[in-house]
């Protein structure tokens, strides 16, 4: 059954390959100061950039540049975008790029106008906005998929001293107002990066779907977004400029981490959790940190959810159940996986992502404990990564 | 692959048997008088009305009473709505019914500060309101699922004196601000109308995915509601009050038909198209007009779009091809179609709901052309309902 709950998702999105196209009558809506925040210099390289930057000079924009967010946003880049925003009294944050930049872009948008640490307020502290609190409106180019930021409240910051990679959800005050998704501007992303957005969104998708006894309509969503999924990063890995599986993946992308899939249900985090603090510990590509732990982790606590794992070998995998047990047909399941991760060409094992024996328990240290299925403890983190490496 | 397009649903929805309490914090968001519009009796009888009528009460609302909206909502009630919202000046329209109740709240919010005919502007000329023109937002509480009216901006008219049933789609200025589902109002609904529902949900989600050639993630999260809708139908109808099935039944009508599934895709509304047309010849059940020539139709136009019935018979019905030609896949799924609609009960005939050789050619007249993987003309539609009968 669905438990109850409050659906909300303002975020209005362009799709497509002419998407740009909608950025000039989404500006309008906002006054003249444009934050323009990015990362690194591909999209000077591809030419977005001076794409965007034309069309904010016909929309008479005032541009404060913002690049060099990194791809695991730091405490300290975002304190500088607040300074950056503040003291020029932005009226609209343009993030261009992938699920950092998003991220980063709500963490200022929320914290510009905040007196106090945003750091301890939302991601240690996890409180909200006050309702007087001035927020400023995100509007986001997306050109990686993956982290699903483009269309939820998400921002996960990454404070290196504390080693620890922490996400807040904020409410849909902070979901961006506008977001653009072209399909291609995501092929020129390397292929590393490619497969590990993929396996993002499977791991959002997967830590959605393990939990609860009960019937419930989003895990038969979940099942056709993972379905999708599947097949269309099959074609992509081999093609990646195959925009019929490329436009897929990004709207399931959307979908799989937009709060839809998750309504009524409890949701085990705990794959992102290590993932995060393995990021927060080696800076290791976020969606390869959770692919790296993913079948170690799900084997470790299938035998808690034995239902759920038959469930997804069957209507996710085709796993024909006919004379096994339920415990046979779990572990096909989680095979399928296993050898699906193994042709995109996802991190195998931990050891990929800068896990050592050495640094297990730094890692154990950083990950916010909690689980579904199974309450998780840290001597369990500690045996996870052992047996990932 | 998924064509281009804007996704925007601004709808925020309260879910759950408790979800009624957040009517006064969003009644708080609005003026002071609010326009209560519902149908017959059966909501005073239940005692959902006074229930309503007192939180208006505790949020100090001036309430204007406009009762007898009927199932199919009429032109002449439309010009009455109007009339009362005008002359009271009101603030927002509380919708407290089925979809009925709901499509009429949005035309009367479109239609109350319009210099003109709405029928005629909206419904008949299909035209969107002016940018200027002030429109009257609506909150809905629904106590019958089906339409998806709670979450979109589809408004459906009756024009007896023309013989026309029309289906306005607006844009979402004129969505619900609000709407709150509660799956325990709709236990009180008969069971022919509670199955007709069903089958309205089930007939929104086929005529999304009857249409194109190619692989497209609408189509996966179709089969999930699909295969979620014919579950727990299956439950509803032996036991009503399984709040599990109610429950997953109500949010998949809403997500059935918000735009989602069919995003990306050409889609085929003919049988809402007939089905429409028969009501408003006859005045019959909404979803048993659907449910009487569904059979019929989708077997008349299967030739022409076969993989997609294979890919319904398989993946929703779970049809195994092995040894079977298509068609005989495709056959099967619409076999098991029927089983399921036997089973649940709904009209299995267009006798049924009022068609004879007699009102053919009126229904036929009535029936606006258009199909999907078919053209259909109006032979056509004369032939399928002769096959209907």
């Amino acid at each position: 059954m669905l438990g109850n709950f409050t659906f909300e998702n303002p975020t209005r999105l362009h799709f497509g390959e002419n998407s740009l196209e909608h950025l000039k009558e989404e500006l309008a809506l906002y006054g003249k100061t444009v934050m323009l925040s990015y990362g690194g210099g591909s999209i000077k390289r591809t030419g977005l950039y001076d794409q965007v930057v034309n069309v904010l000079h016909e929309a008479g924009k005032t541009i404060v540049e913002d690049s060099g967010v990194m791809p695991n946003p730091t405490v300290e880049k975002l304190y500088e975008g607040c300074k950056l925003a503040r003291e020029n009294n932005v009226d609209l944050i343009l993030a261009v790029g992938g699920g950092s930049v998003c991220d980063y872009a709500k963490g200022v948008a929320a914290s510009a106008w905040l007196d106090g640490d945003p750091w301890q307020t939302y991601y240690l502290d996890y409180k909200d906005p006050e309702p007087s609190l001035r927020l400023l409106p995100v509007g986001c180019i997306l050109t990686m998929v993956g982290t699903g930021s483009e269309m939820n409240g998400g921002s996960v910051i990454t404070n290196h001293k504390q080693n620890l990679k922490i996400g807040k959800v904020f409410d849909s005050r902070l979901m961006p107002k506008f977001t653009i998704l072209n399909p291609k501007l995501t092929y020129t992303v390397p292929q590393y990066q490619m497969v590990a957005g993929f396996f993002d969104i499977m791991s959002h998708l997967m830590e959605q779907y393990f939990s609860n006894e009960d019937d419930s309509t989003s895990d038969y969503l979940n099942e056709g977004l993972m379905r999708s999924l599947i097949h269309s990063s099959r074609i992509a890995v081999k093609k990646p400029q195959d925009y019929e599986a490329r436009s897929n993946i990004m709207w399931t992308a959307t979908w799989a981490l937009n709060t839809l899939v998750g309504k009524g249900k409890r949701q085990d985090w705990m794959v992102h959790m290590i993932g995060q603090a393995i990021g927060a510990v080696t800076d290791a590509t976020h969606g390869m940190t959770l692919a790296a732990v993913t079948i170690p982790y799900y084997k470790y606590i299938m035998h808690c959810g034995l239902h759920q794992f038959v469930r997804f070998a069957k209507n996710v995998w085709n796993v024909c159940p006919d004379g096994k047990t339920d415990e046979q047909v779990a572990l096909e399941g989680l095979n399928a996986l296993e050898g699906w991760m193994k042709e995109i060409g996802v991190a195998m094992n931990a050891a990929e992502v800068g896990v050592t024996p050495e640094n297990i328990g730094q890692v154990a240290d950083a990950t916010i404990l909690g689980g579904g299925f199974m309450q998780l403890t840290r001597d369990d983190i500690v045996e996870i990564l052992r047996r990932a490496l």
